[in-house]
Formats: structure tokens, sequence, C-alpha cells
């Protein structure tokens, strides 16, 4: 990695430092004097160095220095410190009349990397998460095939397992946004999303056993929750990439996310990847389900309606700064994100500091994997001034992510769905920042 | 990836498709039909299919398909389903005399994929998980730099972030059997093992902010726990890929991992990583703490120790079949494992069945990276035969895994440390597996 200048970073430290006395100086710095006592301004930080530990622990060392702490005994299954209480998915009350069917979001401005631990996937569901007992559950698949196959779990998890990192992504994310801001987080304007190690079984394998019948061209996929809720699939999808995934992130799948089985399509709608997964029909067209008429379509300004708009396109955003992570002073300030495309590998983002009148290319850090999220980063100073700060993704099929405008120009402002546009934070000079709009 | 013939896996199913009455079985197979009714032989798979549903469910419908589940606002931070609870980390009690000073090892004959998921990750401590407070946390950096500091952690989190996926491993893995097999599970003998995907800074960027001395050539680690914790390392593994980590797969340290702060030496013996870091000292020489005289060194058969033995040499364990993973009916299987080197990428695994007279080579899949956990597998039939299953890994630096006779002669059986030498496991006629030696 490239090392920036940071000078401007240290200057509370070098103050610490300073405040220091010079004898307190003098210690600091002679090796094997045992302790940096009685300087405030380092607290924790002063400690037993050198070749010897006195039993004559310091004034300023901290409790959790002077104690033991919990044991191994007590915590079998491990949970974040109290300190993190406020990471953690939310709801927005008014967007749905009942918690069983509603939508909770991770905390995307709070995470880091790529991966989205198991206790932040951000949630959706039709009638609540059910508890399956996995010994009890089946996956049937039927229809257009030659030998319908009824799979118990410990069936499925015989096949040959293949692990993949890819995201996932709610259509809807940032679909409150379509006529202008209206949501004041980065968590409830992008937090339909997340990125986990999935681990399953290719349907196709599964689709290979039963022999689908020539004339078989979509599959029907059915949850076994109260809302059996259902999509019809292309068979191009399946035979390109479509799982049966019982694991995310190493263990067995949250009761949230499917416990014990669920679809997995990457890069398409969340909706299509069905959790609860008790169903897989072969049939000649699709089903035109509830969910892919009446909803999970995306009304034009005409009046007509797109369908199956599987694909979640390019899409990014900032996700430092943003309103919960403001600017809190002047100098450097790595600027990051995260990009993500439903069709294959992000290629590149540019970030615009003056709501996209110029740009300039940001860096892709760490993993760039396939339908996975991507980090970006840029790397500048900040004195003060007030930014429009826009990321625009595109991706290796050549997509570039659009203004809103374009956007509205092509889909109107009916639509709840598949707003990928580029988002702009307002930072003020203050540090704060907005979710404003740039025409 | 290759489509193995599993036929006989399929046995089974259709044993259960063949229970369907004819009558069931013509209901079965019309499609628009709405319920496969009556076949307990389906049970939860029965369901609405077509183009309609009923109201009418039937009478084989499971109850959480006839009910509505949990809301989303009940659980802000995820929990595994209940029916997973046997899925945690697990400690020999008779191992160490106090669990605030003890191990808890990862259920990695449970885990998929490469991520360990934070609530699994293996614990070891010296005095318990402290309980720290992040706002009052420091990092002092000091010794032979030309300008000390102290860092917030508000200070290090403003530096670029990079994330890399790596493993950790306490270097007793596997260290109760140099004298022979003692522990009848996975989990026990290979379980101090996790992998994550750690974020942080760069160690050696925060050294160049306080600019190394020329006589600087190890540094001092040192906790803020109440065993404060230290290992002397060398400076030129700082200036490779040492981090000073403040999350892991994505969200804050877990306390038991450190948290606020903690060092990750990539490949290393795991105590090098040293948890709730508050100090950098950088030296002249190692400090000869106790952490690297009479712990964390290995005594040899001649009565010398060797010391600073840090690197994690290529190892690799077969996960399935083990002992908690009995294979449990003849026909295809799956061997899978892990395989992890100190030093860079896995090259490749050999699989065994004899215990080790003939080798053939299995197949990675999914992600190789750079000390990382790589799954390898190997797809064939079982009839019941007896197997004596071996892995042996093999990095990109040539250096492959030794027997334990090759081990053994080089280091004798008075170590605890550092027995990375090929496992076996015998699989008996009945499926069951047993932990054994080879000689």
């Amino acid at each position: 990695m490239t090392i920036p200048s940071t000078k401007e970073l240290l200057q509370t430290m070098q103050e610490a430092a300073e405040n220091l006395s010079k004898n307190d100086r003098r210690d600091f710095l002679r090796k094997g004097v045992s302790y940096l006592a009685g300087a405030a301004a380092v607290g924790s930080a002063g400690a037993a160095s050198g070749a010897s530990f006195s039993t004559n622990l310091p004034p300023n060392e901290p409790i959790w220095g002077r104690q033991l702490g919990s044991g191994v005994v007590a915590n079998p299954y491990g949970e974040p410190s109290h300190f993190e209480e406020h990471v953690v998915r939310r709801t927005v009350p008014w967007l749905t009349a009942e918690s069983i069917s509603s939508i909770s979001m991770s905390p995307i401005q709070n995470l880091q990397g790529i991966i989205t631990p198991n206790g932040l996937v951000f949630e959706r569901y039709h009638a609540g998460v059910p508890s399956i007992n996995p010994d009890e559950h089946r996956l049937m698949i039927h229809g257009l095939v030659d030998n319908p196959l009824i799979f118990t779990m410990e069936d499925l998890m015989r096949f040959p397992s293949v692990s993949e990192i890819k995201f996932i992504e709610c259509p809807a994310n940032g679909g409150m946004e379509w006529r202008g801001p209206q949501m004041e987080a980065l968590q409830f304007t992008h937090g339909m999303l997340s990125c986990c190690e999935w681990t399953g079984v290719p349907l196709k394998v599964l689709l290979e056993e039963a022999g689908i019948q020539p004339e078989g061209k979509w599959i029907l996929a059915e949850g076994a929750d109260g809302a059996h809720m259902s999509r019809s699939i292309p068979i191009e999808k399946i035979l390109d990439d479509t799982l049966v995934v019982y694991a995310q992130n190493g263990e067995m799948l949250r009761p949230e996310q499917g416990y014990p089985l669920r679809l997995l399509n990457p890069g398409w709608e969340g909706n299509t990847s069905i959790k609860w997964l008790r169903r897989i029909e072969v049939g000649d067209m699709p089903w035109h389900h509830r969910e892919e008429t009446s909803k999970y379509t995306d009304l034009m300004a005409d009046g007509r309606a797109r369908r199956f708009t599987f694909v979640q396109e390019c899409n990014s955003v900032i996700t430092s700064p943003c309103p919960e992570n403001p600017i809190k002073k002047p100098g450097f300030i790595e600027i990051e994100g995260l990009a993500w495309t439903g069709r294959g590998k992000i290629k590149g983002v540019d970030v615009s500091f003056d709501g996209g009148v110029n740009w300039q290319p940001a860096q892709l850090k760490g993993l760039v994997l396939d339908k996975a999220l991507t980090r970006f980063s840029f790397q500048t100073k900040w004195s003060g001034q007030p930014w429009l700060l826009q990321s625009r993704a595109y991706d290796e099929t050549g997509y570039v992510q659009p203004t809103l405008a374009q956007l509205r120009e092509q889909r109107g402002v009916n639509s709840i769905y598949h707003k990928n546009s580029i988002h702009t934070w307002q930072v003020q000079p203050t540090g704060e920042v907005k979710n404003v709009q740039v025409t």
C-alpha cells in the first residue's frame, strides 16, 4: 500500500506526548525503567517495560490491567463487547405495518472489510422467522423432471459443497429516495445489503440428478415459512451460478437467513434467493405469483411495469464519511466506501467532491471478487471546506452507475426497486454530513 | 466444478419417492394440482404448487408453514438457531487449572468454507478476558524511536485501513499428541485454529510515524489485560505484514479476541498476535520475557530448547469424515479438509487411504489466499472398507508436511508446540472414525 502523509493526524498524539513532564519524558525514553508513572496523559498506556516486571502497579494502571478477566467456560458462543451495543440492525418503524413482514438494515456505517458478520446481516421476511427443525425439513424437486426427488438436509450435505463470497441486496435498497433524499443515515439509505461466504450445492447438480426435461425453462422456488414466498427463475441462471445454501460465514444459516436451507442467486434481487427453501418446481414458463406481479415490479412513468428485473445493477456508496460518521477534525482523511454489481466484478470507482462535475479515480482495496462487496478508498485532506461527495462505480461489463437524473429519465419516480443511482453526501464546514440531492 | 456420479446418494431419496402411492404420484407429477396431500413420506415438502394457492392447508403441512414466525424488532443482534446449540467452542477441563488462563477450541468439525464466525473463534488467554473501554484505551509506541507516540482508538481508525483474510493458530494446536493419539475429537486435536477477515493498520505505518532509530531491530508488544502478556518480534516481520487490528469479519474485535485492539502477525504463533494491545516498544534485541523463555519454547530430546520458533509451518487435517462426522452410509463421499501454512499459500494437498503408502492429489477449492485456511476436497466412494485416512499439504515454498516419525526424529517428544505432522483417522467398517497413530 502507499503510505500517505499523515502528519496532521499526529497532532493530537504529539500534544499528548508534550503533556508529559520532562522527568516523565526521561523515564519514558530510558529503556529498562519500570514505569511511565504519574502522567495522566498516557492513561492506560502506562505500563511495565524493559526486562523486569514490578508487582507495584502504578496508580494510573487502568482497572482491567489490575484484575483478572472472565474465564473461558462462561462464554461458549461469543458475543460482541457491550461497548458495541449500538452496532445493530435497525428498522424504519413507519416502513411496514407489521414486524413479521418487515426489514432490518445492516449497520454498514460501522462495518469494515467485505464480510458482514452473521449477527448483522440485513433481514427481510414476509411472515416472520420460522423455527424449522432441520431433521424434519425436506427439499422437493418436481415438475418437468424425469425423477422427482426429495432431499433431507443430510442428503444435501453429502453432495460436494462449494463456498463463495457473494453480496446479497434487497432490490428496495434506497427505494425510499426515488423522489429525493428522505433518510438521514447510511444505514437506512443503503443498509439492505450484506456480504457473506455462503456454502452449499449448485442447484444445477441437484437438477441434473432429477433430469430436467427439454421443455423445462423456468423453476419455481418456494419457502417453507408461513408466507410460502415464491419466485420464478429462468433456467439459464440456475445453470450459471445458483446455489442451494446451508451455511453462511462458516456456520449453519441463521434462522432469519433461511435456516436450514435457502436459495442463493448471486447478484440478483435478494427476494429471489428464497429462504427456508422447500420446493423447486421445473416448468415451461414463469408462474406469475404475487411477488413477481403485484410486488417486486417497477412501475414506470407511463403506467406500465417492468417485470423480472432480476439483476442488481452496479452501485456504490461512500461509508466514511457519512451521516453517522462525520469528519471530526481537519487533516488527513481516508474516504472509504463499498461498490458492488450483480453482473460480475467491480472494475473501478471514481470519487467526486463537487457533486459530479469533476471525478478522480479511487483505489480498490482488498479482494475484488465476482458479485461480492468491494471496498474502495481515496486518501486526501479536508480543511473544513464544503464537499458534495459522490462515488461512481463501473463494472467489468462496462456498465457505469447512473445519476439520479438519468435513472429518473428512464424509469420515472414511481418505482420502489432498483434505485442504484449515484449518491450524494454534503459535507458541511462543521464536518457533519447530510443526505442531499444534486440535480 | 466436476459433477460426480452420485447415484448411490440418491437411493434413499428414491425410496422416499417410491413410498408415494400411485395416486399421490399422479398428483405429484401433474402440474397445477394444489397439493401433494397425505403422503407422510414427503412431510414438510408437501406444498402448494402451480398457479394458485389454496387457503385449505393440508394436514401434513408442518407447523412452521401454518403460522407466523417471529418479527424483525425482537432480534437486533442475531444468534444461531437453537437447533445449532451443539456448535460451540469447547474446553478440555483437565488441560488447565483455571478457566481464566485456558483455551477453548473452535468446532472446526462443524464449519464450512474458510471463514470462522466470530462467535466460534478459538480462545486463549492468560488472565481472563478484560472489559476495556475503547474511549480510555491507548496504544503507546516508544523505545528506540524519534517520536514516542500515544494513539487513541479514534487516532488509529483514521489511518488508511487494510482488510485481510488470515488464519490464526495457537502453536499448542495438536500439542497433546506428541507421544501418541490422546484426543478423540477433531475439535480437540486441531481446534485451536480459526480464520477471519481482519481489519487494521500496518504496524510499519505507525512505526514510520514514530521513526525507528537505526539500532531498532526488535519490538516488544504488550497487552493491557491482567497478564500483560508480551512478546518480542523481529523488525523484519513488522516491515513485512504485521497489522494492528481493530475489526474481525467486519465488526469490531470480540472481547476475547483483544477488543478494542490487537496485534496480528499473519502465519505466526497465535500468542505473538498480542491481544488488548497497549504498548509497542522498539529495542535492539529481544526482551526474553516469560512467554518466550519458560513458555512457548520447544524442549528438544537433548534438553536444549528451541526459541523464537515463530512460524506455524504447513499443516492440514481432514474435517469430514472425522470422529464427530462418521460416515453414515456406503456410497459417494466427499472427503474434505483444511490446509494452512504460515509461509504463504498452500500449493497442494495429497490424500492417502492406506496410512501414507499411496497418495492421490486432492483438489483445492474456493479461495486460495496467503496465510489463510484453504479447503481441499477428494471425491470418492466408500463401500465399508477400513481406511487409514491422511492428508499431506505442501506450500508454495516447497515445504511438505512431515510425518509424526520425521517430526519426532528432529524434535523428540518433549515439545508442546509446533506439532504439524500428518494426522491419521482410522475409518472402521461401521463408518466410525478413530484418532490413531501410524508408525
